[in-house]
């Protein structure tokens, strides 16, 4: 039985929560509390978390200054609701964000707080690049994803996602993103030959919308050289850059900026998942002035602006980004884990690639179907951790970047061991 | 100068917050904190809420239990973010909503956590209703509003907002609410025969999505009797009737669902706003049992079912929806409004009717020019009030239900004043 | 055997013509010759044609002035086809129909040689309209029928004919027609009240476009002062009006553009069927100067003006339409047909309803199954004649405008006594 | 004055004719007759046609036979229009197609008669396609060209024409063509893996459509090795194949269909332009047994198989394609052909490239302005040519393939004279 070991509470799942529930399975357990690294079940189980909510709890579970800094709010009746309002809360924020994010960076962008979910700062991305271009095609990327309402759908590459909108999904054209058709090919290059003849059947596009690595689709990652490229390949287009960070973002990878080494400056930027720091909802699409032609309540929403998540992302931008601290830690940690997974890759009989850049890795197996059986053989030894890619195939490490080095290595192990122990079973069952 | 009683931190938004920002340019202030059905600013200044975030605070600001609540889950590190993972404060909500809302109501459809908007619980049930159905076609209304995503704008009245799409919004035929032709002219039957008529060109819709009273479209209410026959006609031609419950439910026109006057048992429900209680995001697209389809993670998204929303939605249930009391309550401000709202309209030298129901009730101005003149005034003097319709010129009085009696007569004075003033002075300058 | 009367070279239709063929099955033979209102087997069998090619062959089949001055042009090596360069044929065809046609109506379109089929010239005039308005929407009405490639097909009011578009078909708002709801309610001022209404959900149009008596949907007639009105509202609302004369057009109900008994000028006319006068494929979307904005070469195709049309399109038009007397003629056989329904109308014992206007008449039977068993009765007794409708429910009189009175009168008695026939078994059979 | 050579009568056109006319702007004379590989203007002026009507005349003009066989079918009153009922002479088209095309090259296709445009033929195609497959994306070429009608339109590469629908053209991906990114880039390789890719972004499709030689696109040929690949792939991923013939087959690049030289056996195949022999409209969908799935009158029209074209394109059937010797002369002129632009390249101080395959080649100039120039420079001396690519850069030899060697050599001479010439005059005006 899938659910041995759910408490008796779960019957309510099975009752009332409708079957589209999905993590709930892979992780069958009623969770009560989580701290840093660590989700505890009802039953008191305690479970390391290589998954951090695919990438939205970067700094770990219940951050204590962030805690701290919400109850404080709320004990003060903060504004936690007012529409799009002005709220000393947000201009917190945005003083904040100024200061520690735009201003070092060279950045100038505006803020557009848009619905609290990516996929709001998706559309209001693509819609305001429609609407200034006065185009209609967007390109995207293979293996991209972008979310699940309408707009965003159309832009993500999973057929079978795509295929659920029960209507036609227009105005997007999906090209080959960096290495799809190995080292020798220049997706690039491909996409400037198509874009520069008017009868190569592609529109115009009003931008290009990209990842800079790949989170639900297998952790590919586009290299500095690319991603230059399409930079200029836009801007000789007249086609918006807009990078979404959303999971690759806020440290990820390296930078809050998940484009910071490549140098590049994104036209817009959407950010969400782990910006809240807390794991509120809350997204973020940044706009280079010269495109903030929005009319007033253009694109507009309940939820806009979660006044708690200005006040948690205000202390995490404080604690984190003030200094080069974070970053050199992550960087450290990200190096450790990369040594791991190349070992692991190295040491196993089969092969097995190591996927994925900086605290976004994980190891590619043979098939989904051994990708899901690892991640169960870890569930069952206290480690949580998805798979990603066209075939759910590559498992990924989403650690919190705040993770204690002890924490890492004891989820490392689980992870080696179990890939150790279905790879044996695997070529035994083969044998 | 519009920003006149901003403070200097004012700037800030000016510089950073893009130019999209709308409700705090018709009140421009900055809000530090809020209780009840106040809000105050950053200078000390005190004002009356009749817009209560569009009904998304139909208990207040900052409900004391609420907040305690939220401040103890948060103390205790209960989980906040956990994708749409087994919590216990999912399994609490879910066993309260079924004990205190549907079995009560002979209800008994599943719940869906939909990313935490509005327009994304839409998304998710016209996205099911085509997928049970095989079929592409959503009847919506007339000033229907149901969101700003690319699945949701398209079911929206207003041409400026979907025209902002930028890309064709196809799969939606708009039709006429009830008593859109007056009152001689039954819409339904001749959407009815529309339907029966193989060669009308309407296609066979997958489902019909309505709000019993219009929110945005200008307070317009829909009828017991349309409602039903709209529920008979979805029935007759295999469309699933999608209530869409975001504004006119919880309380807001009457019992915790809007439809219940009308005895129609929709088969998908779409909540939001006033559903977790402080205002923060959260959204529930509830399905009947038959009806939820969905493979396991078929409609994902990072922010399903916001683990605070789930504390506090838990709390207001208990402490609203156990009896019948806060529904006595409601009813008997809601006469109070209305009583005050007809003295008005008719002691007005000018035509100005009465429009909505229950505390969802406004009065119409002869133009959108007008009523935002109405709602100048009223904000120059204490009370925040908006104005909704095709052309704006429904001045709308959500006042949070839970507002005491003193603050409510407060509120309608100054409305009465400012409706008064203005209409002299129009009166004058046309003499 | 539904091929009893077909000749043994049938077989090769069975063998190689696409299962699409679909007149061929309600008329079983193989036709060799045809000559004014008659049809000839190659076993020999006549039938009156109360079909004319739907329309198409108003002055009868291979009319002698047509055939001769069609010989003379192959003969004389006339160009037959020369793309859309300049020849004799096209200067002749265009100065006759400008003296003869346009200048006595006071019209003074442009003439635009389409690709020769009706769908062909409806998609030019609908994406000349969004081209000139930058609108994308167009208003069709129900039971219109436009053609069947994707653009004509998204105009059609028949849902089975939409389906098989295999794609969303966007861009169309499908309104009712004059009488859709009954006599008392006008289905004009509801179109007007929603377009002047920014919420009702209807984007602004492009264009109107409409048939003044519908073919295919079932003989409805437009009033004239609906044809009026539907005119002023498109002028109000910026849209053009198009009406498709394809069918009931040249002489069919009336003028020589069926919208001349309602005065009005349309902004552009779509001609086809009867046009070139002895059934070649010819096709013409007539023009205001004003908006004829195409660029050259903006839409083309290789069959653009069909020459040997051109030629007896020309004689066509000197012969019928230089004085009255052909349509003196054509009205006083309409009012024969008119009577001869009446009585047959007036002398059943079940309700049968006359339908349609002029030479483009018929009557309504109970259902579709009926309507085809008359047709049926009707073949074996040596008259061609079809059914239209939302359910095939009505048969409709299309005989040559130049059909000999004894050959109405014989052909029309036939379908009496076929009518008669069926109803009277059906009564049989009831009881 | 750009009508210098045009008669009085001229006047007409530019007074009523609709500015979309285009050819006759380039060919500014009007026309009277035409023989063979000749057309003779107004006043005499007697011009040599290498254009052919866009390979609608691959028999030349007023072949003596055909004209012989339409003159006897219309003085006999032979049908000359019946919508889609059998005929005499439909019966005998089909009986001779089937023995002279179908039986000795082992295809067993059903004929469609669509509308009689190349447009028409392909929107039925790729109708039927999505209703077989039930999937909605369709796979068509860069630099495709497959009509003008909205669903033809959507395939088509030039981003011109297509930007005139004025809706949005859904359902069609533009792939690479062969040799699109050079000879070491192997695009159908691309494809495959795309399409074997849930991720890449590529819907499964219905179809693929191409063109064996590009002609509108530049006279781009398909080399075996790919058509095969393309076959294979489509197979592979459940698409059906569809061949546009139009422009390319019936003789114009070697066999009666242009894909015999690959071996390769399209499901669905299109003709039109030569097919009537006399350049009469006439459009044939061609589709293997097991797809012919459309349901009786499923895609109809009221010119559908028109009589006159099927006595005219069944006595070209039997004049041509009875044995070899019209495929081994009008190999024998190609080579003649191609040896003429190869020296007329080779010659060039500037590189020209030679383009196409047999009577469907041409010469690629430096720029579209000077392509024109060319054509310009030839009609002057009496030979009428023109030009297509991307940029219009490639000027074609269209000649008739039954055109007289002296006639041939007269007109490259008028051709390569031109060449010369402009050449000439560009260098002088750079130096």
């Amino acid at each position: 039985m899938a659910y041995d070991h759910v408490s008796a509470s779960a019957n309510i799942f099975e009752r009332r929560e409708s079957r589209v529930r999905s993590y709930c399975r892979a992780f069958p357990a009623v969770f009560r509390s989580a701290e840093g690294s660590h989700l505890t079940t009802e039953d008191g189980r305690r479970y390391i978390d290589f998954l951090s909510g695919c990438s939205t709890l970067n700094y770990g579970h219940n951050h204590p200054a962030l805690k701290q800094a919400l109850i404080e709010y709320i004990t003060s009746n903060g504004v936690a609701h007012g529409l799009d309002m002005h709220t000393r809360a947000k201009a917190r924020f945005l003083e904040t964000f100024e200061q520690i994010i735009l201003k070092p960076r060279g950045l100038d962008h505006r803020a557009m707080f848009t619905g609290p979910t990516g996929a709001n700062a998706v559309e209001a991305a693509i819609k305001l690049a429609r609407k200034i271009t006065g185009r209609t095609n967007v390109v995207a990327f293979s293996n991209g994803f972008h979310g699940m309402t309408l707009g965003a759908l159309a832009l993500t590459g999973n057929a079978g996602k795509r295929g659920g909108a029960g209507v036609a999904l227009s105005g997007v054209t999906h090209e080959p993103y960096d290495g799809y058709f190995g080292d020798d090919t220049d997706t690039a290059d491909q996409l400037d030959q198509r874009l520069s003849d008017p009868s190569s059947g592609i529109d115009k596009p009003a931008a290009f919308i990209l990842e800079t690595v790949q989170g639900e689709g297998g952790l590919n990652v586009a290299s500095k050289a690319w991603l230059q490229r399409i930079e200029q390949i836009a801007r000789k287009h007249g086609a918006l850059l807009i990078v979404d960070d959303i999971q690759a973002g806020i440290g990820r990878t390296g930078g809050f900026f998940s484009f910071e080494r490549a140098g590049i400056r994104p036209d817009i930027i959407t950010l969400a998942k782990s910006l809240s720091g807390m794991g509120l909802p809350f997204a973020l699409t940044l706009i280079r002035p010269e495109f903030d032609q929005w009319k007033p309540g253009e694109h507009n929403g309940t939820f806009r602006g979660n006044n708690h998540a200005f006040v948690t992302a205000t202390r995490a931008l404080e604690l984190f980004w003030s200094d080069d601290a974070f970053e050199t830690e992550t960087a450290r940690k990200a190096s450790r884990l990369r040594k791991v997974l190349k070992q692991l890759s190295d040491s196993s009989s089969l092969v097995l690639r190591v996927k994925g850049k900086g605290m976004m890795s994980g190891i590619e197996m043979q098939s989904g179907e051994i990708a899901a059986e690892v991640c169960k053989e870890c569930f069952r030894n206290g480690l949580i951790i998805e798979t990603s890619g066209s075939h759910d195939e590559v498992v990924k490490v989403l650690a919190p970047l705040t993770i204690r080095e002890e924490d890492l290595d004891a989820g490392l192990k689980i992870l080696a061991d179990a890939v150790r122990a279905v790879t044996a079973r695997r070529l035994k069952s083969a044998a």
